[in-house]
Parts: structure tokens; sequence; C-alpha cells
């Protein structure tokens, strides 16, 4: 396996309409995409920096994760996210390290990509996701 | 003012020995450089990938700000830092545009960098560093 670069940095916002003049007015960057994932109750909104994107994530019910991030630490950098070429053999690989996964199969996540979380607990508490383009 | 990429993402860790494991071990980073940046009380330890380092950022001090933010939140993802080419001229232009800087001059950061942190007041809670290689 080999992780090639940070895909995206995820971060949690109540508003994403109330953050797009800090992230295009200030810093200068375009939203290009803007996307409803429903199975995860979210409204995310992408600008890209480089190799990386900024993910902002907008809750769309009170029972998103997302949602309940923001109740608890209030808004914020949510997760960090790396792309590796091979996702299956990834996890299997990070899995027999020892390490515990929240998604042991890849699942289908915004833009197209295929994603697994690992577990905060193996990881130092930073909420990190494998991505791979299909 | 132009940020070009994601120079890097700063962890706090309670221990840079503990996380190397993790960081080298599982996802196959390699630890290039460990310097000690006494101004802040932390010890650092930097990984590469792509155009994005990782930064653990370890307190060596109680009064560190990161012991403090590892006292409040836990260990986690603590900052996101943007490189830009001119770092006066974009902390000149930021502010004009009313953010709030905690840094209204660059300071020496690690690596011989130049550095400049926002307030996050006006970042939507995301604590972001300016960087310049001088």
């Amino acid at each position: 396996m080999e992780l090639t670069h940070i895909e995206h940095i995820g971060i949690a916002v109540k508003s994403i309409e109330e953050q797009l003049p800090y992230y295009e007015g200030v810093l200068g960057l375009k939203c290009y995409n803007i996307e409803t994932v429903e199975d995860q109750k979210v409204k995310t909104a992408f600008f890209k920096i480089g190799q990386t994107k900024i993910e902002l994530l907008e809750p769309t019910s009170e029972e998103s994760t997302i949602a309940k991030f923001i109740e608890k630490r209030g808004e914020g950098i949510h997760h960090i996210a790396f792309a590796t070429e091979n996702l299956n053999e990834t996890l299997q690989e990070i899995e027999a390290k020892g390490v515990r996964l929240i998604d042991k199969q890849p699942r289908a996540g915004a833009e197209g990509l295929n994603i697994a979380f690992l577990h905060p607990k193996s990881t130092g508490s930073v909420l990190t996701e494998l991505c791979e383009h299909p």
C-alpha cells in the first residue's frame, strides 16, 4: 500500500452558505461543487487547493454524525482523508496491523470516491478516511 | 495573494514517540525531522505526504498552548496551514477583508518557515496558519 497525498480535509460547519464568504472571498478558493450525501445526512461543498480539497460538511438532519460532532465540539476540522490507489488492499493491510476499522469494506462517498474510515481509537483521536478514485 | 497548497496539518499529541508506530508503521510515512520550537514550548515531528506535511505537536511544558488544547479537547487535529508566496502581502489583504489576526507580523516557525496565525473567530473555528518559505 502507498498513501499518495491528502485527498481532502473535512470541516464541520453549521452552514455552508455562511462560510462561503471566508473560503471564497478571504482565502480566494473557488467552490466547484456542492453535493448532498443522503445516507450521511450531510451537504458538502468542495474547494481545491493544490493536490487537496477542502470539504465543508453541513448536517441536513439532527441525526447526522456531523450535527452530533458540532453539538459536542463546535464547528471545526472533522477529519483528514488520505488517497490510496487500492483501497481494499490498504484496508486489509491496515487491519492486519491491528488498526480498528469503522468501515471494513469500501463504500460510496461524495464525488464518486470509494471511501472507508479508520476508528479514532487507533489513530491518536484523528478521524481518518481513506479514499480511492474508482 | 494566492494560496498554493496545504503546507501542513498540525496534530496535537501527548507523545510523539507513542504515535510513531501509527504514522510510520501503519500509514507508511517517514518521519524526516524532529525539532523543538522553544518559544512555542513544543516538540514537532514531520512526515511528508504529497505536497503536504503532517506535523505532530507534543507539548514540552504545561504552559504550552498545545498542552492546553489537549487538556480541553483531547488529542487530535489542531490546525491547518496554507502556503503563500508572500506572507506580508497576504496578511495585509486578509486583514483588510476584516479577518482577525493572531499574528499581525510574520514570525519564525518550525523548519525555517515564516508563519502567522489567523484567529479562529474569523475562520469558522478552524485554527488557520499561513506559511511562507523565505
